[in-house]
């Protein structure tokens, strides 16, 4: 159980940000040839997630394409951005079906994208999909559009591969993929081979699962395509430094993609609103190496005779000897 | 799409109770006659839930029959104590497989007494199968468990109900059935005819769901087998009396079971640690009935056309014009 | 104890907004006369709270006090910007004097725009005052510049009021001004008679508290100077329709201030994102009208006694009987 | 700036426990002296907090103390149990001022035996003084009850040290005293030298502070009389073994102590609901030392700097340097 490490990150970690409240943004705009420099800046980073369409204007496949090779990264995923101004009231659930035509048709511009820059997949974080108040919606109807829209683009497309990427909520109160389970029930129905899911460490954490039980289920479902990682205060998508709060529970996920034998990119999915950009990728990236030395270090036959008694003093005691070079 | 309602209760509505700090309890010990006494004096209760063993000391099955015949009140579901002592460390997940038989006899025995009593299902609340610490247990061998103890139980015993009541946690840190979509997957690979889900409003309410989308999929999947009400603060299982905090989701979730034809009974599982019982059971049930009375008056088209736009602001002035009488 | 209600809204209520994944917005921008004209267009709406510099690009006075006197509407509050991209940082806590300097010139520029358009008071909202990490800062100094900051530029503007309205969260993982009682510990050791706090219901709730015994808090130390509502799930500002998820800790907050005989405006600080402004604030309004006349129909006298009972149930009732018409 | 450390812990962590589900305990009852001799096991243990009366049946003041040297073990704190059956509806808010007599004459009997054994402080957790519903309770009146009971019993005996320990809930779904900035704002009005605040890490944690910002704050108000840790999910009180979830929290909590030459007793306030008792102390205690001399090792003068351009990312690799060993 050896590791081979590759890091990645969406392209946004090094756009600057907008708020309600900071309406003129955190920082000038940058191009997406700007962000791509910066990644490049990142000590190791092999893999750029990349929104479709291109952020912060005009820029043309063969510039983004250069500007990668000048920085050694390649593409992993596209993320078409069914959440701005025309998808507010939802892509795959808006009331209107001609919006739920245009989220179709974006969707399969990126997976032409994917096609074109040699990504992986394509990305659906459906954050608009969702409702905000008691007696909005019909829920039957909701979800059966969440799931319709979901196996359309995946059929439309069966040479790629499809990830969701489900969360609590944020824009919308409640998002229709919430969870870890929810998304797999609908993938279940779906039955589609090229539909997985894209695990979000801090998603899971704010929405009350286990991470590191919601890998292993998704990994026995036959479904975890892809994952990133960041921290927040367990109540809202913080989107932070990982590591910064939740270093243990970190590892135990790590440690289940291990024991898992799971050989995907260790993503990064953080949103540095007020830091240096290269100094938050720099610092998560080192604090991922720490935490795969640990693994590294950890008495593994030790942890499983503790969790085979559930025996909670043993095995915290063994982690944190790993994770903080405790005697 | 009228309304014939039966009203119900667990019986520990009217014990008396312990907690870690009022280790004396709130209260002197009552036994299990005494309790169907107070749920007698109930305005308009028609069944008990009533846990096995039997609580509060030794009473023969006699006897309970002959209080609930006095107190005109039939059984409609039986709750082996899965959560007690021996199994605190788990009931279908205890480490220990003699445990783990123990809890499969004393399912069977409140199968038995499902049958004695003419009541409708067995309850299944696995609230110690669970874990507290990261790295405490093996993920996918725990939710193997769960799944292996409930399908044992459900085949030994193909002519009764089984329904689970799931719960995000407490007294577990995190409960392996902790939310509706992770027992529906269960359901879904378990896939026998005879296990159902029981809804508890306030779990699914601290749990981040919405009930009344809870509600709608278990319909979905065919599996909502019984419901529970009561209230909280939307961080912990505090087993308030129904709709003193959340009304107007209350009245969504009954909007639903309504909408779908779904005619079980209407059931508290509030925890009046230092209310008067049956006043606090009389406060639900007399507001559980103006729900019932406002989905009469409520304008069901112009929801529907509400719905269908997601207008949030039409949908929410429509429920609350039924609800507290609004012009 | 009658009312003679007077409302207000923030004008950001009739904004447009944006966030970090709609960038572009949730609609198109609006300019404040066009904000002026929508809250117009609500039914009962007195006053108006507004932010300085004037949102939506430039307007002169003289135009914005056309507007208003157009549309029957007064000013209560001028709200600074001190959260935008130049006080991203912090605005009294700025790790930069010359940036807290910039936001004490601003808070004076709108001090002198409450003096000429006869509104009551400056708001303060220092939403970017406050830490994102664990050792990000020295707890110390910044709760002192925190102070300082509020001090200096009370002292400058004797004359007038000035409101603090604190909140948990948001932008910042954590502001300074986090709590009433956090507020309050600032103000006593201030000991300035012109700062109070402008109390937001929603703050207080999804703060853990409960915003009836916040309001009496201030209340008692002479320090409610201001309050708006709204609602939201109770772990974030959704700054949802008044009284959609919370209605009945929304009356007990307007029965703390009938009871004190407090009689400032009741204002709305929403942000319907997705739902028509108008409609949403009309809705709210139409609610706090129905609550005040539950609190006309209220048994005042038979609460009272409960209270001094602590009798939950008893009070509950009363309180159900008033807002739902419940016999 | 060196360490000489004296651990603790309230001796309720050597009991066994019981809730509202498991009812019959989570292991057989124990007597104090049991305690007191499963607390002399513990590696590093000096001085321990005990409730009075004394837990787990009859014992003699001689006997205690026999067990106390015995086990090397000297008191710290004494804990009145104000929280029992007869103060279920509250000690000093109780509605009957006959039970708000009882709870002072309580508490009195434990300030004797804290002269008695010669202990530090009497430490008061009015655990059931609160509310749990909307209208319950006339705030006004609940709030000056605690801060009345609180003064009576510190004004009876101006020879000890009183200390609050506060919680924003659990027994009561609010507790009265329920963060370190209420707490303070009635010690300002109270205006005692015998009142201070114990901070227990975990209530800080749940409650939305940052333990190290609430530790600065009494601090600089002179009130920070004791402390303890443990750890939990950040929604409940867990308390779990410290460090086990929120390792850079508590080191940050330390380092303000360390900073302001606070120099009392680190004491663990943990419920090893299912685990070994000694094995969860000895667990805990080996990660505070670890965090001890972490502080040790880590760049204090690069903190600073860090701390005053508040750089985020530069504090917590300073941080993360010192607690994991990173490069």
């Amino acid at each position: 159980m050896s590791s081979n490490l590759k890091f990645g990150a969406g392209i946004w970690h090094f756009a600057t940000y907008v708020d309600r409240y900071a309406t003129d943004g955190y920082g000038p705009k940058r191009s997406l040839l700007e962000m791509i420099d910066l990644a490049g800046q990142v000590d190791d980073l092999s893999v750029v997630d990349i929104n479709y369409p291109f952020p912060g204007g005009n820029v043309s496949v063969a510039e983004v394409k250069a500007a990668l090779t000048k920085n050694n990264l390649s593409v992993i995923g596209i993320t078409p951005e069914i959440y701005t101004r025309q998808f507010s009231k939802g892509a795959f659930t808006n009331p209107d079906p001609a919006v739920r035509k245009l989220a179709e048709d974006l969707i399969n511009e990126a997976a032409d994208m994917v096609r074109e820059l040699g990504a992986e997949y394509v990305k659906l974080w459906p954050g608009q999909d969702g409702w905000d108040y008691p007696f909005q919606v019909d829920h039957h109807e909701l979800w059966h559009l969440s799931m319709a829209g979901l196996t359309n683009v995946a059929k439309q497309n069966p040479d790629l591969k499809f990830v969701v990427e489900y969360k609590p909520r944020e824009p919308r109160n409640h998002m229709s993929y919430d969870s870890m389970t929810r998304t797999l029930l609908a993938l279940e129905k779906i039955n589609l081979p090229n539909i997985g899911v894209l695990l979000d460490f801090g998603h899971a954490l704010y929405g009350g699962e286990s991470p590191a039980d919601s890998a292993q289920l998704a990994i026995d479902y036959g479904r975890l395509f892809g994952m990133d990682v960041n921290d927040n205060l367990r109540s809202w998508d913080d989107d932070m430094i990982a590591g910064s709060v939740h270093p243990i529970e970190l590892m135990e996920f790590f440690y289940v993609l291990r024991k898992n034998n799971w050989h995907g990119v260790w993503q990064l999915d953080q949103f540095p609103f007020r830091e240096d950009c290269v100094a938050a990728a720099n610092s998560a990236i080192s604090f991922l190496k720490h935490i795969d030395s640990a693994l590294d270090r950890m008495d593994w036959d030790g942890l499983k005779e503790a969790q085979k008694q559930q025996d909670a003093v043993a095995a915290i005691n063994i982690a944190r000897e790993a994770l903080f070079g405790l005697l």
